[in-house]
C-alpha cells in the first residue's frame, strides 16, 4: 500500500493558483475579504453587503445595496419539483446530503447555461438555500409545507424566520448577520478548492457548489460547530467540563472547535462570536453553556495551548438562538456560497484544468492469468 | 485582477499524493490499471472484472466473478423516491446532472454511515448508475416507466437493454465493455483528483461521487466524445471532412477528441475503440461515419501531429449501437465510478486534508468607507 504521508501531503503550502479575495493568517491571525479586516466587516457590514464585496468585487454603495437586498428577497421562491424532491428526502437524512442534493436539483431546472450567467446564478442560489434547507426541515419534522417567501431584509432573518415561523428578534438577526460574515470565505480550504478543481474542467456553477458541499459536508471541514456542541451540551457545570476534558486530552481524544491548520496564534473570528455568545447567553438567561464554553477555552489553552477557532462559540450561539445542533453546517453552506462562487469565477477568469501528477506505488508490471488458473 | 496562468498552474507536474491504482503515459503512451496493460484488459477480460481489480485490488477467480456478477444483478433496483425524484427532472436537462442528482438523492437514502460500507456502497452505484440514467430517459423522453432490473450478466448489456426494450447484441455487449473497460480508470485527472479532494475531508463516498460527476460534465474533461460527435455528423463524405477541419484548424477552431495533457505520442485506448468502431461500421452497413473519422484522424496527423484520443471513435462506436449522443458522458460515469471509488479508498487509507495556498494578487488593505460616502 501506499507511504506514510510525507510533509508536502494534502498539497500544504504548495500554491493551487491565485486569488485576490482573502488573505489567510498573514500576520499570524489575520483574515481579510478583497483587503478589508474581518473585524471592521463583522461590526460594520450587513452579510449581504459582503456578499455584493465577494460576488461583485466592491462594497456597494446605497442604492446598490438596497437594489440587491430587493433582488435576493425576490429569489427565495422554491421551484414545485423541486419541493417535491425535497418531499422525498427522509427525516433522518443528513441535512448536508438535502443541501447537496437540492442544489444539484436546482442546476436541472435553472441550468447555467453559459457564463454570463454566473452573477444570476450565484445570486440565486444565495436566496434559495436558506429555503432549502428549512423547506425540508419543517416538512420532514414538522409535516408542514412552509412559504419560503417571507419578506425578511436579510438572508439570517430569512432563514429563522423560516424555521419558527415568526420574525427573528433584532438581536438574532443580528448575530446571524456577524456569523454569515464570518464564514463567508476562507480561501484555498478543501471546500472552496473542490469548487475551483471543479470550476478547472468549465462545469457550471451548480456542479462546483454540489460538489463543495460535498465536501464541506466532511467531519475533517464543516462540522466543527456541530461536534463541539454535541461534546459541550453534556457537561453541567465548568467543573464538570473541565475533569471530562482533562480526561479527553489524556486519551489522546479529538477536540473539536479547536487549533486551525493555517491560523498559528488564533483564529480571529472567535472573539467576535464569543463575545456574541456571551450577548445570548445573558439574552436567554444561560448559567451554564456559556459558562462550561469559557472554561474549554482556558483548559485547552493552559493544557494545548490551542485556541478557539471559528467554530466553537458558534456552538453555544446557535443554541442560544435554539437551532438545531444539525443544521449548523447548514448555515455554514449559507455563508460559504459566496465565497465559493467568488472562486468560481477568478478560476474561469484565468483558467487552466486543474490536474496535479501522483506517485505510483503500485505494481510495476502484472502477468495476466487467464481466469481458470487464478487462487 | 489574476496574472495570466503560469506554466505550473493547474498543478501540472506537481504531485498531489500517491495511488497503485494507474499508471498514465509512463512510456509515453502505456495505461495500466494496478500493472496490467489496458491492451490486455481491453481484449481478454469483463468490465465487471477490471471493476474488480480495480476496487478490491485484485483480479477475481472464477467463482469471485461469478458472485461478483450475481451481487451487481441485484443490486440495480431504484428506490421508489428515487424514482419521484428522477421523474421531476425536465427532458431538456443535461444528463450529466440528472446523473449527479441521482447519486446525491441516494446518498439520502442509503447513506454511507461508516467508512466499512465503502466496498458495498460502491459496488451498489457501480449497478444503479445506469438504472438511473435509462430511467430518467426513457420516462422524459418515451413516457414509459422501465423495470430496470434486467437480468442482462453485464452492465454494458443491461444499460442497452433498458435504454431499447431488447437485449443488446453479442457485438454491442461485447463493445460496450470494451469502452467501459477503457474508460474505467486514468489517474489524477480533474474528476478523479475532485473525489480525492472530498474524500479528504472524511466525508461520504456519494459526497465524493456527486462532486467528481460534477467535474467531469465540463467540456475540458468529459464530453469530448460527444463534442467529436456533434462535429463529425455533419459531414457526408472525407473529402468534406478534410475540407472542413483544415476550415477548422485556420480559424484556429478548437477539435475535440485529439490530443492529451499527459500522453506524448498516441493515447493506447485509441487503437482499441478504432477497431471496434470498424467493426460495428461493418455491421451497420455504415459508408460514411467511419470513413469520415478515419479522415479526421489522417488531416489532424498530417497537419498538427495531433493524434486520437479515447474519445474520437467513441464517438462513431456509440452512434453505431444507436445510442444517443447526450448519453454519451453518463457511460463515462458508469465505467470512471470504479477508479473514482477505488482513489477514495486509497484516500481514506492515507488521507491528509487537501488543502493547498494561494497566490495572492488583491488589495493589501482596503479602507473601510460609511455606505454613504461610497461613490
Amino acid at each position: 500500500m501506499a507511504d506514510k504521508p510525507q510533509n508536502s501531503a494534502g498539497l500544504r503550502g504548495q500554491s493551487a493558483g491565485s486569488t485576490a479575495l482573502c488573505t489567510v493568517g498573514k500576520t499570524g491571525s489575520g483574515l481579510t475579504y478583497r483587503g478589508f479586516d474581518i473585524k471592521e466587516l463583522a461590526e460594520k457590514a450587513k452579510f449581504e453587503e459582503v456578499a455584493y464585496l465577494l460576488l461583485k468585487g466592491k462594497l456597494p454603495n446605497q442604492a446598490e445595496l438596497d437594489n440587491y437586498i430587493t433582488k435576493l428577497k425576490g429569489l427565495r421562491g422554491l421551484p414545485d419539483a423541486l419541493k417535491t424532491v425535497l418531499e422525498q428526502i427522509p427525516k433522518d437524512a443528513h441535512p448536508m446530503d438535502v443541501m447537496r442534493t437540492g442544489t444539484s436539483m436546482l442546476g436541472n431546472l435553472e441550468t447555467e447555461e453559459s457564463f454570463d450567467q454566473q452573477q444570476d446564478v450565484s445570486d440565486r442560489l444565495l436566496a434559495v438555500l436558506p429555503s432549502i434547507i428549512c423547506y425540508w426541515y419543517r416538512f420532514s419534522h414538522d409535516g408542514v409545507r412552509i412559504d419560503t417567501e417571507t419578506d425578511d431584509d436579510s438572508v439570517g432573518g430569512h432563514f429563522l424566520h423560516m424555521l419558527r415561523d415568526k420574525p427573528a428578534s433584532e438581536l438574532h438577526a443580528r448575530v446571524m448577520n456577524v456569523s454569515l460574515i464570518l464564514y463567508a470565505e476562507h480561501e484555498f480550504n478543501a471546500s472552496t478548492f473542490t469548487a475551483r478543481v471543479c470550476a478547472s474542467t468549465l462545469s457550471d456553477m451548480h456542479s462546483c457548489v454540489t460538489g463543495a458541499i460535498g465536501s464541506l459536508r466532511g467531519p475533517l471541514h464543516g462540522g466543527a460547530n456541530e461536534a463541539a456542541m454535541a461534546m459541550i451540551e453534556n457537561w453541567a457545570s465548568p467543573e464538570e467540563a473541565e475533569r471530562e476534558m482533562l480526561g479527553m486530552l489524556e486519551r489522546k481524544e479529538k477536540v473539536m472547535g479547536f487549533g486551525h491548520a493555517i491560523y498559528r496564534e488564533s483564529d480571529p473570528r472567535n472573539a467576535i462570536i464569543k463575545e456574541w455568545s456571551q450577548k445570548l447567553a445573558e439574552d436567554v438567561g444561560d448559567s451554564v453553556l456559556y459558562p462550561v464554553s469559557v472554561r474549554c477555552e482556558e483548559v485547552m489553552w493552559r493544557e494545548k495551548k490551542l485556541f478557539c477557532n471559528a467554530d466553537f462559540f458558534h456552538a453555544s450561539a446557535y443554541h442560544f438562538m435554539d437551532i438545531p445542533t444539525k443544521l449548523f453546517t447548514p448555515i455554514f453552506v449559507m455563508s460559504r456560497l459566496t465565497g465559493w462562487a467568488a472562486h468560481v469565477f477568478e478560476q474561469r477568469a484565468n483558467n487552466r484544468i486543474i490536474r496535479p501528477s501522483a506517485d505510483y506505488v503500485g505494481p510495476e508490471k502484472s502477468e495476466w492469468v487467464p481466469i481458470e488458473a487464478r487462487g
